[in-house]
């Protein structure tokens, strides 16, 4: 089998590193859903990082080169949907008993009321595409009706369960791209190029993220053309990101089959023709955590072997950027040297680690945890900065420490993420 | 009536112009969702703001003197509540109809079935209080068992509909802090201040957001103290934020009464009380639209009185700080120079509205335009830019127009911005 005793070993140590280590809140159920790709209860580094992820979609999604502008939907909607949709149902629970005990009900009365009520309420989104082809035209505005443009969206789907379990939900990107019929093809290549290297610019090994044609049989009746990205996690293949080049079927459709709405002055009043982007980023968020996790075998003294743990999450993403720890010394006046300089990164919006509330028996014990955190920079602020101000600086990534003058040590952390930033 | 036509009037200028603006999205059901303070189809400007103000809530409730770690949880849970939740259900509709086709149930057993199959079904969230309160144990580690710490999470909670129409979409902002029994009425009181000085920030007229103690009889039975931070619209007051001081009866249910696992370090083993902070971003987006309309009356030539509607939001929360577009002059190259432009404006993420590739026929639409939008400044690039380097840059709030180098605008932007942010 390729689900070596290893591979085990590796999933093992990265979940519980995870709950360890407040990117997920711990219980197995938890577990499970992160670990299928779904949203779960993330603790307060998962869901930074889950935000840190999401702004960097955005952000290249909504200000690249193209004209791509943000909308928000509505999560549930009205509609009684004639295709896939309306699976899964908002019901009041109210409204159901009061139908249930109505004693004077034959059978067929009771299921013919619960049949209708069924219909008259709100199905949640599964994902963002309905919702975009329905601000299709509002949009045209916008753009004096020319094409290509896109419409964008970040949020929350939901999903029905696979026959046995409960419904899930999944943080989801999207982007639906509108573009003239016989360019659709180059749009569909043109986003698999900037996706794809997207993912891999916050990678350690960005050889795990790959891109590949769907085969024709596994396409919905209205995808002509499909592109995958996906992760190569230790148990496989899992999809990150879906491109779909869907011609414009739905859109007709939406809109109820009045071309003249929906043309556009591309030279030949043609009806567009969609590519729909669409990221699942809690996934995203595991197969960066994945990637990142470095193990490391180091001899400690002379006779143990350990592991040293670390998670090279990309500057950029790391939820917390510098964790601020105190050394030997009169401890309350360290204590308020730390508190005016997590100020002063919070007031820069670099996110901080307030370590000095809770120390650590061992200087190797504190580095073993943020190492595992994937904290950036640790902070240390000693007797010896009460004197001529310097602290020391330890590097996740060198293991290196360097000493530092504190007012010094914001610019130098900003520097450090910017130029990672624009690589 | 306190209503006046005059109120009316405004009320109906107001939403014409979130519509036409790219505010909202166009439709009467969706205007009245977001005159109630619902969550409702943003367009691509209303998106932005709500993005915008969820941004500055997080900064100031995470990155405050105090400490409070941002958590996500799930929108829907398969507990079965014992209080007011579970109101609302997520059902899967075969499930239902495979229920309803069993044709050899007796009505009794029917109604059995669809009672144990919505019993079964995952509830919606109404709010975050729940899940926060559920991590308080997990984040005991994170705090090193101390208090005072806060949770926090913003997103969609779903409301029951009030009887007649369909369920509710609110985009919440919630903290949950928890604090040692004998200090909950002053942080209650801390708290009060701090969100009441952040609306008022953002203000045009700030006396409009005020807060005030909710009377005892309005207060649910677990909590002993509240304040509303509300806002006072043309129709009248309407609640913007809550702050209830809750005692630890519900941490004390969540946690099936095990004191021992909830107890803190504040020396006297107590548990802790609850204090929550709960906002409705959608309806503060509102609110800031509503707060930062200015009409102004002009005299147009020497016979017509003319409006000028201008929406002075906040830099900060403007959704477009800057418009390009293009004079008179050879329309390739001023393209091009608008394009480069825009290109530097996205990478200093300084969001951008591309004018010139729409143009109005005269300046007075176009600044009639932007000021209804909110744009801050307007730059004109023209065949003199090619020559001489020189733009022309319109302030939203002077309507003074001044020549600039192009190479300074960029920074000229950043500094007007953060200068905002600072005050």
């Amino acid at each position: 089998s390729t689900s070596s005793t290893e591979d085990v070993d590796l999933v093992r140590t990265l979940m519980q590193l995870c709950v360890d280590r407040y990117y997920i809140s711990p219980g197995q159920t938890n577990v499970d859903l992160f670990r299928r790709g779904m949203s779960c209860r993330y603790g307060p580094l998962g869901m930074e990082l889950r935000r840190n992820l999401l702004d960097q979609w955005w952000h290249a999604v909504t200000r690249s080169t193209v004209q791509v502008f943000g909308i928000n939907t509505l999560s549930s909607s009205e509609d009684t949907a004639t295709d896939g949709r309306g699976q899964l149902r908002i019901v009041e629970s109210e409204h159901v008993k009061q139908i249930l005990e109505q004693q004077d009900l034959s059978k067929e009365q009771l299921v013919q009321e619960v049949r209708q009520l069924l219909q008259r309420s709100p199905s949640m989104r599964t994902n963002f595409l309905q919702g975009a082809l329905e601000e299709f035209v509002p949009s045209l505005e916008l753009v004096n009706r020319k094409l290509p443009f896109g419409l964008a969206e970040t949020g929350l789907c939901f999903q029905p369960s696979d026959g046995s379990g409960c419904p899930a939900e999944l943080t989801q990107t999207s982007l639906v791209w509108f573009c003239s019929p016989r360019t659709s093809s180059q749009w569909l290549d043109h986003w698999t190029r900037q996706r794809l290297k997207w993912w891999r610019k916050f990678a350690l090994s960005p050889s795990d993220f790959s891109s590949s044609d769907v085969p024709k049989e596994e396409l919905e009746e209205t995808v002509s053309r499909g592109v995958r990205i996906t992760y190569n996690f230790p148990w496989g293949q899992e999809p990150l990101e879906e491109l779909w080049s869907r011609g414009n079927t739905e859109l007709l459709q939406t809109h109820k089959g009045v071309r003249s709405k929906l043309q556009c002055r591309d030279g030949r009043k043609s009806v567009p023709c969609v590519v729909s982007v669409t990221g699942n980023m809690d996934r995203g968020v595991m197969a960066f955590l994945s990637n990142s996790l470095q193990q490391v075998k180091k001899e400690h003294g002379k006779q143990k072997l350990q592991q040293r743990k670390v998670l090279k999450l990309h500057p950029v993403l790391a939820p917390v950027k510098v964790a601020l720890d105190i050394g030997r010394g009169a401890t309350m006046e360290l204590r308020q040297v730390c508190e005016g300089l997590l100020q002063e990164f919070m007031e820069a919006k670099i996110s901080a680690w307030p370590g000095y509330l809770k120390s650590l028996p061992t200087v190797e014990q504190l580095n073993a945890k943020y190492d595992e955190m994937g904290v950036l920079f640790t902070v240390v602020i000693s007797e010896n900065t009460l004197e001529s101000g310097l602290i020391q600086v330890r590097s996740r990534d060198t293991t290196i420490k360097e000493t530092m003058h504190i007012s010094e040590i914001k610019n130098f952390l900003s520097r450090y993420i910017s130029a990672a930033d624009n690589i």
